[in-house]
């Protein structure tokens, strides 16, 4: 098999990590940086001890020996960037959020089927094999009918004005950096819902720095999630079904382990007058064990399942790019482009409340 | 000290586990009971194995020698007998959910204080240790600024006619049997939402057999609780704040532990060139460990805080009451009408949504 190759546009934290996170893969490789500035892309090279071309992104995208590009500059610029790779016709990985809004992830999209070039959101997280797990144990009918999914996704920042996070022209905010993650991993799951409400606190003329975000399909499923710049969070996701309850551990955007709690509804036995059982249960003495064991019976509670990752976990949505790049498909059908815009459908219609 | 005599209305689970509970306290006693059916007060008495008087509601709140009422019949008469025994002069401890609506309970509240009888919402998780501790830590301010709550609390039922949480006439439904809990968690933090906003999942005809509950309080802080008949949930609660995060451990109606999880703001540091420890950051290996590590790390995170009960935990309601008869208070300070009052306001604004 042919090595793939990569140019990468941007430098930052996430570039360093899918760029290192390849080095798992033996056929896959950095051959050229794109930067705004040539020495940030030398350097950036040199940090990743790759012998890569360095250039502007005019430079990189017109590369022939590039099977694909992964763009991890900041939201405002994904579309033009994207269009830019896509009238290249170089195949895309772009860097989640998608885009600024539905509109421009709808363009992109439009761009991408126009062209005939391959496209798909790097919605790393969806790849996970412990994700991968809940998926597959889900449409398996193994928890039943889905009633609720409750999720967090929140870590305290600082908030200065070099943060990107509250930079709102940049495509900051709580939504766009970490709502994502938990629109995407339902519409996964549930498909694109019928019912969205939020309660987002703002920065006076900026970000959102916390959402508060209620889901719903067809009046069955409902989904609770809580995403926040300003505070710590469980980060965890939990998916109640009328069969069983799978938890998927933090942090949820790279998880390695499920629980599995089978649901047996309580059988309210007729009521009765007291009996000697009850005194005991009822009793001081019984609820001191009971209270001193349950840390205990809490960590050993359902069935632990784990999913471990390889390498940093970035790379298997590369993987999956090369795969679809190498057989010829225009979108993954694990990460679709309808469902990148879903989510930020989802997202204009949180931030429009 | 005399002992405080309770006369107890109703024969359920409830009446059962209240009575039970008093054994760990050495100075109340159950010296009344009062049934629809006088076989079902005798079995009760017998059960609980005190000699105690047994007969009609009417015949139990006309006795000089009870000091306080305990209402534990269904939430459709909870009405009807509060005013029963206000009208007698007879303190009430009356159960969860305080009544059918705000209407009712703001008539029962009215009531109470225009006879001048000490009347109390059987909140019992109140009274709490573990809560008493969230509740003093909040109110210390170690927590900061207080930015969001996550809480569940759901159990899976098996859905028959006999059972009264399915019956919309007794006063059954998903919000009256749980929601209550939650909300009046959050009320008794951080006083009554401005914001009150749900999505519930009905039974035709019937019961919310689940709500997704969002609150919200000048803006600032927000909380998202989830409770239902039909799932299974975490039924733990998380207070997130900008100093600190607390996680009040399961079941939520019942605590013991709390953890306590100090909140450091990640600082950005500027994007550098990836490093040697880059390398390694990023290294399969090094993620290897890590996720087997995780579950201990996660295990150990935290500050463990036992706040352990005493008895079952639903004597400490019964010690306040008599506290509070016995020097001549109407309400308790943990525990007052309008909280009970608000959080059927908040019920309210959910079921008419």
């Amino acid at each position: 098999m042919d090595r793939f190759r990569w140019g990468i546009f941007g430098t930052g934290f996430v570039a360093s990590k899918f760029a290192l996170g390849l080095k798992v893969l033996g056929n896959h490789e950095v051959v050229a940086v794109a930067s705004r500035s040539q020495e940030k892309a030398k350097a950036f090279a040199a940090g990743l001890k790759v012998d890569a071309v360095c250039g502007s992104y005019a430079e990189i995208v017109g590369l022939t020996n590039v099977d694909a590009i992964y763009i991890a500059t900041p939201p405002n610029v994904h579309k033009l960037h994207a269009l830019m790779c896509i009238a290249a016709s170089k195949a895309v990985l772009l860097e989640k959020p998608f885009a600024m809004n539905a509109a421009e992830a709808q363009a992109i999209r439009a761009a991408a089927q126009a062209n005939g070039v391959f496209c798909m959101e790097a919605m790393w997280t969806r790849f996970n094999p412990a994700v991968q797990q809940l998926k597959n144990r889900v449409d398996a009918g193994e928890l039943g009918e889905i009633h609720l999914l409750n999720g967090s996704f929140g870590i305290q920042e600082v908030h200065s004005e070099s943060n990107h996070l509250f930079n709102k022209s940049m495509g900051g905010g709580a939504l766009l950096d970490r709502g994502v993650y938990l629109l995407s991993l339902a519409i996964y799951l549930l498909g694109k819902p019928d019912y969205v409400s939020g309660v987002l606190r703002c920065v006076e003329g900026g970000v959102d720095e916390q959402a508060a975000i209620t889901l719903g399909w067809q009046g069955k499923t409902t989904a609770q999630f809580s995403v926040s710049l300003i505070a710590d969070l469980p980060n965890n996701l939990s998916v109640s079904g009328s069969k069983a309850r799978i938890e998927l551990d933090a942090p949820i955007y790279r998880p390695s382990r499920l629980r599995v709690f089978a649901s047996r509804a309580s059988v309210r036995t007729p009521v009765q007058a007291p009996s000697n059982k009850d005194h005991i249960r009822e009793s001081g003495a019984l609820h001191q064990i009971h209270q001193h064991l349950l840390p205990l019976l809490m960590a050993k509670a359902g069935k632990k399942v784990n999913a471990l990752y390889a390498g940093n976990a970035y790379h298997y949505q590369a993987e999956e790019v090369r795969q679809c790049v190498q057989s010829g498909k225009l979108e993954s059908a694990i990460m679709p482009l309808a469902d990148s815009v879903a989510v930020m459908e989802v997202v204009d219609r949180l931030l429009a409340q």
